[in-house]
């Protein structure tokens, strides 16, 4: 491999002068770059980006810690950044954390010693404190889907609880009373968030602070496949439910086909309504009514501020706490049969 | 942020010392490492990944170049390197490419310029000689879904044609005459093979050297909507096909949302065959028929062949073509409308 001693030696310069032109160009002599950039062409010499990022201390990565990038809600955050990301020629380094505390702080500190000078993060079982310490270190550092107490201006988050509300709402004002809630196993505060918005609405329309049973919330894997078991799980109670929330879409695609496949149609004879919004979601049949989750253009933001906290620029005292919407299609329909609701 | 200066001083040794310890601990002397190690724990210090690089000329990243992390195809393959590199303790730099030329350069150089020590690359529009160059230059590149003449001990494929051969005649023996090819508008390699796979059954089949009409394929992305569109293109020709073979599952899916939204019954009045097998396939209504894509036993090589090039270890005269095989589901029905064929 071609070294910057060859360029130096071709270009009848020293090495410094070669590293002074490649890092910074601007108080190198006219001269000593046109020697330096001819010789760099000629040898075809690609620029070491650990000695580039030595001396200029940033490097031209950006870092993001997700869950798993083979999940679509994270794809599409993944995707958003790395658009971001190449407007400003710079690259993505990825750290799956699967929601597993060591993970998420490995995946933290590679990406630090990486000197990224910009970090998105997704982390759901390290603790406030610890994140800030982390954040406090580093000054492109944002949080996306957390806020945490005096970092507001650096995390970029989503109302839960108002999402759940919504759906939920939108069973009742249907005719739906038993309504079930199939959540998420990975025990992380979405889950707990979107549970309690379910529970808010539930009590509150039943006039009661009588809670629904606990028996109407199935938990598994927030995939298609937890979705399918979930609803399995809730058929075989007999609870007769009409209709369920579910914590993501992929969920309730899941649990879509475990309906269909008993021959329970949707929307006649049960309800579903997910949450997140990918694109699957236009592609369910019946096309399946959710929240919608602005993933991409929190992402964005995310990523925005990350590179403005790398450069220092960074404006305290506002915040970033997006609201979900509903997008209603067609997995929703108006329950007739009104026997009161036992609980 | 502490430096090595600073662990230099606590320590009372130089820094040449403090940086022998911490890259090279085998030379350096036992009072050192005591010495140096107490002091890295007093102060916090956190080597910088760029510096260590330089000096072990290694990097603890491993490279992957994929069209879009965001497709479900690309994500298995990344968590398959990614699962991987937890194995080695190695993180995981994504480059997303787009399939466009002056991407897959730029990410392969950008994840060269990181000193990554194994790349597993995904490239459609660079050419081989290009792709050669640079696996000349760096022992552990491997390519994944292609593969390069005299370069096979370092490419993992997939043979396409077969697939595309079996997914058709599956449809053929059902009776199928009018077939069309949905596939996509990216005008790769991988389109073309599959294209061509479809093009050998159907001409077997009739006995003849004639080829489909050229009006019985459309094109679009390789995504949910294009797979949509491609139908709708279909359909509004009016050519009384009665199966689809497409480019992949995702397309499979977004057709079938438009036969279903067109009262048109899968497997009854309307058969189809996807490619990939990703985990979709298995939530359609009806349950897809498919043709397997064994991506993750492929990357997961492919990661193993990186790394043992990356160590100057990897075998030749080997080489790693991958064969499809049928799965069958419920999105194909046997054909009773046997008019003759008629091009």
């Amino acid at each position: 491999m071609v070294t910057i001693r060859d360029v130096a030696r071709l270009a009848g310069v020293s090495v410094a002068t070669v590293s002074r032109v490649l890092n910074n160009p601007s108080i190198a002599s006219k001269e000593a770059r046109e020697q330096v950039l001819q010789a760099v062409a000629t040898l075809g010499y690609r620029p070491n980006a650990n000695a580039q990022a030595l001396a200029t201390q940033t490097s031209d990565t950006i870092g993001v810690v997700v869950m798993d990038v083979s999940d679509p809600f994270f794809g599409a955050l993944v995707k958003a950044v790395d658009t971001v990301a190449q407007q400003h020629q710079k690259y993505v380094l990825i750290g799956n954390s699967y929601h597993i505390a060591e993970k998420e702080r490995h995946a933290i500190e590679v990406l630090i010693r990486q000197r990224c000078n910009a970090l998105i993060v997704h982390s759901k079982a390290l603790g406030d404190d610890e994140l800030s310490r982390f954040m406090d270190q580093v000054s492109g550092m944002v949080l996306i889907n957390r806020v945490i107490p005096g970092y507001e201006h650096r995390c970029v988050w989503l109302n839960n609880v108002s999402g759940a509300e919504m759906a939920t709402r939108l069973l009742l004002s249907q005719g739906h009373q038993r309504i079930g809630y199939i959540g998420s196993s990975h025990g992380i505060e979405d889950d707990l968030q979107r549970y309690q918005g379910y529970l808010q609405a539930m009590t509150q329309a039943h006039h009661s602070a009588v809670a629904p049973p606990a028996a109407w919330r199935a938990q598994s894997s927030p995939d298609l496949q937890g979705g399918e078991a979930a609803m399995v799980e809730l058929l075989g109670r007999n609870l007769h439910l009409s209709a369920v929330f579910t914590y993501n879409d992929s969920m309730a695609a899941g649990a879509m086909a475990v309906l269909k496949e008993n021959g329970i149609n949707i929307p006649d004879d049960f309800s579903l309504v997910g949450f997140d919004d990918i694109p699957i979601a236009r592609y369910t049949s019946p096309k399946m009514t959710t929240v919608r989750y602005p993933i991409v253009s929190m992402a964005t933001l995310a990523t925005e501020l990350a590179l403005k906290g790398a450069a220092e620029q960074l404006a305290t005292g506002v915040s970033h706490c997006f609201m979900p919407t509903l997008v209603r299609r067609h997995s929703v329909a108006p329950w007739q049969n009104v026997a009161p609701v036992t609980y």
